[in-house]
């Protein structure tokens, strides 16, 4: 399981290292040190805690307790129903309401979510793909409607439609459409929310998948190609959406392949965007995201996870994020309670605060390690990437990237289960676990109020209107007319998030997955 | 309060930096890079937890937990009567006994303290200074009495007293006695505990009174030499005792210069050790014990402590520590509690095992900023280590080694209250803390028990016979003769702690504080 190079005492840079080409002035080509030349110093890093439970108001609720203890953005999870395009009252969304996110429906929903928040100040992240769109949607009718312009809002949609495919299952449409609906969202963010990212990247799933470092970073670079690809076949300028591409990374155990990770991530991306596309400086910038590993975290002896977040948070740090999440550490347990949530926010402030590491730039630039690593992980990537591209890019290569995850999964599981990679307290240092019985929200409780509001919100509207609307909606659809647009009327209109979904698999079908 | 290079993008190795000379190999003179060529992959640090409170019979029970939990070392903390040469039963000792460490009166206490452990596997570190060679009397006569060969025992005993004056407070007698005292116990480690480490100085109190990184350098190596010259004057031959002096570092929070500030350490130890002693490269190796900083930890959110320690615990492990002791989060409140214990060593386990941080040799190494600040560290300290020899040494140096720590200890505390440094949860992200009353030891109960069991021990014995011993040690402490092997008698026939102390304070008086 060891790397082969582990042990290794590196004496000096890697052989061949290029000083101004391999690694460069901090936000200089190819940004190997971070893509601000003075960092943290300038900026710091984004503390965004994702959190969503529930309904709209109680979900509301958590985002003011985070936002009162110091917590800098905001990232919205969603319920399973949201996600898969399914409102509330569905039948299929019975008993998923509320449980692993928060469930919005309609416009009604989405005011209460954000009620009381500056959407001029705050940043809002949305971990949203197949119902992207319709949520981005909702977001701009709020905003419209409560009088904040379109280009102040600050924030990403995840967007991320192909590793849907390939790790995270929450696909609706076939890829073609999926593919479309990426590229409509991307042009929509370029003409209208010029501080917004329409897309997020994200290797993070590929990696709780059970991906290794290199494949995360060569699966989440080779989707970020296919979606420029099709964003430029889509006739959008490379300029005009490029610079806002982002990308969202896991921060797994391994500190130093990690930062490795990070570094060699933006090295490859920066190179790829100006050989391959001719892109500016400015578009060759990978800016990122990053959570610490929910897969590494453990329900048995929990506090353990404080001290894992901590060392993967600063993996995150040294590798210079734009913005970290950090994970509860009753997460392997349940939905985080408000003291993990406040901890894992008080983890990244004594980082920011007290650790000093935010004072420096690209710290562990020149470690003899670390710039073998950055190699290492890059090489790794770019021969994943080749084989990708062989196969015409990453849309036509969703087995290849499934198959090469689920191998690396199973060999981490059997490491772990031959005790050659120790997880403590789990197959070493054991102890007789007394767990609290652990009180989460009552779910059942929410599922019924939010199953009631989404229905009495259709008695509300105007029925005829609503219809005509869905009409709309069906035809930009079916022809190449930007769906944001028409969406955003027939949110405000009063359209729920279940039926708009209803019309596109009504005309697009769904995806099934050949495995 | 930022170091004036705060912020900069070091974009290369230092100025003057000299490959071979300032960074060498791993295992290889100046050790810069570590005093072992493959590190923690052939011999991983030490886990070893500070524990002791009340009897020693509650102690010894807490010693079979921790080794139960994994724990490789034993590290004995003493109460404050056992420090000052004070049996349990004395009035001075009244409310005293038990509290910061485990009491320890007499040969009987030691072999309890000492049930069901393997001497001559465990290592044990001791710390005590100015009754160290009544403690390391008592240790070797429970090995001889129990069967385990004086060459197999393994541990340290601090016997650092100058940094008592210094910093810490719990000398007794006048300087010369007591360096006198060190050079015995040195002594009779080189002539009869070969794997014994008679000496730790101690950096760890000096930076916990509040001194900078580069002051904890500097006043810990100039005692170092100070003890290296007492123990030539005395006669003792370098090789037979050089190698075996060990050092004792705290690890605060500022990650980089915590690392640099191990590195520089043992660059400035070993070219003195070698320039101006003449000694081997064996005699330059700087071995040292960490404990993360028991000052940095807060009563307020006291989990936030759990996040403090684990990177303090990275800068030990990142630095080359040889052992770790990791502080457990409610140590600000009380003493830890075995959960507290549990998780702190859990953390050291997290970080052998899992953040991947073991696989390497010295991984900062060739970092621009970390050997930037190896230098500036190392220069700091040298420049002070030039001002103590003017002076004639560190015992001459006293007074002004004690008004450096407290200007930077008051500059600190200003920094504090000005905002200006950060202290999560105390002067930023406050919140109102609701702390459970901590349910520590019933104290008063455990010093009744070892007051009346120190009155039984000396009904038991043939007070004729200590009466001898006695004024066998006042004979020795009053001529040249090594004090050692009379104070191992002296406790085989019965006499106690207390009394061995009283004989010397009765011939050399004790020290007054002149501050």
């Amino acid at each position: 399981m060891k790397p082969e190079d582990a042990g290794a005492a590196f004496d000096g840079l890697p052989e061949g290292f290029q000083r101004e080409a391999d690694l460069g002035e901090p936000g200089r080509f190819p940004f190997t040190r971070g893509i601000y030349p003075t960092m943290y110093r300038g900026r710091r890093w984004t503390m965004r805690q994702y959190a969503g439970f529930g309904t709209a108001e109680e979900t509301n609720r958590r985002y003011h307790f985070l936002l009162n203890q110091g917590t800098t953005g905001l990232s919205v999870a969603f319920d399973l129903p949201t996600q898969m395009g399914l409102d509330s009252d569905s039948p299929l969304a019975a008993g998923e309401v509320g449980r692993v996110g928060v469930a919005i429906d309609s416009l009604a929903d989405m005011h209460t979510l954000l009620h009381g928040i500056d959407l001029g100040r705050i940043s809002c992240s949305m971990t949203i793909n197949a119902t992207a769109p319709v949520l981005l949607a909702l977001y701009t009718a709020v905003a419209d409607e409560t009088g904040v312009g379109r280009g102040e809002l600050r924030g990403t949609v995840q967007n991320d439609i192909l590793k849907e495919y390939l790790a995270r299952g929450t696909y609706i449409y076939p890829v073609g459409p999926s593919l479309r609906l990426v590229s409509d969202l991307m042009a929509f963010c370029a003409a209208e929310l010029p501080r917004w990212n329409g897309i997020s990247v994200s290797g993070y799933h590929i990696r709780e998948a059970g991906s290794t470092a290199a494949q995360e970073v060569a699966f989440t670079l080779a989707n970020g190609v296919e979606y420029v690809r099709r964003a430029l076949a889509g006739g959008i300028e490379l300029e005009g959406f490029a610079p806002r591409i982002s990308f969202f990374f896991a921060a797994h155990n391994d500190l130093f392949e990690e930062v490795a990770k990070f570094r060699a991530a933006r090295r490859i991306w920066a190179r790829l965007m100006r050989e391959r596309f001719g892109a500016s400086d400015r578009s060759c910038r990978l800016r990122f995201h990053t959570q610490t590993g929910g897969s590494t975290l453990t329900a048995q002896q929990h506090l353990n996870n404080v001290v894992r977040v901590a060392i993967q948070a600063l993996a995150g740090v040294l590798g210079g994020t734009q913005s970290l999440h950090t994970n509860g550490y009753d997460e392997a347990l349940s939905l985080p309670s408000a003291e993990a949530a406040a901890l894992a926010l008080r983890t990244q402030q004594i980082l920011a605060e007290e650790s000093g590491v935010a004072e420096w730039v690209d710290p562990l630039g020149g470690s003899f390690l670390v710039e073998h690593l950055t190699d290492r992980v890059e090489s790794e990537a770019l021969a994943l990437m080749d084989r990708i591209e062989e196969m015409g890019g990453s849309a036509g290569a969703i087995p290849f990237m499934q198959e090469a995850i689920h191998r690396a999964a199973y060999r981490h599981q059997l490491e772990i289960e031959a005790g050659e990679r120790v997880v403590v307290g789990v197959n070493r240092y054991r102890t007789e676990d007394v767990h609290e019985a652990q009180r989460g929200p009552d779910f059942r409780a929410l599922e019924a109020r939010q199953t009631e509001a989404v229905a009495a919100f259709r008695v509300r509207r105007d029925g005829d209107a609503v219809r005509d609307l869905l009409r709309r909606v069906r035809d930009a659809a079916a022809s190449d007319e930007n769906l944001l647009p028409v969406m955003i009327d027939a949110v405000k209109g009063g359209a729920t998030l279940g039926e708009i979904s209803e019309v596109l698999r009504g005309l697009w079908g769904t995806y099934e997955n050949p495995r």
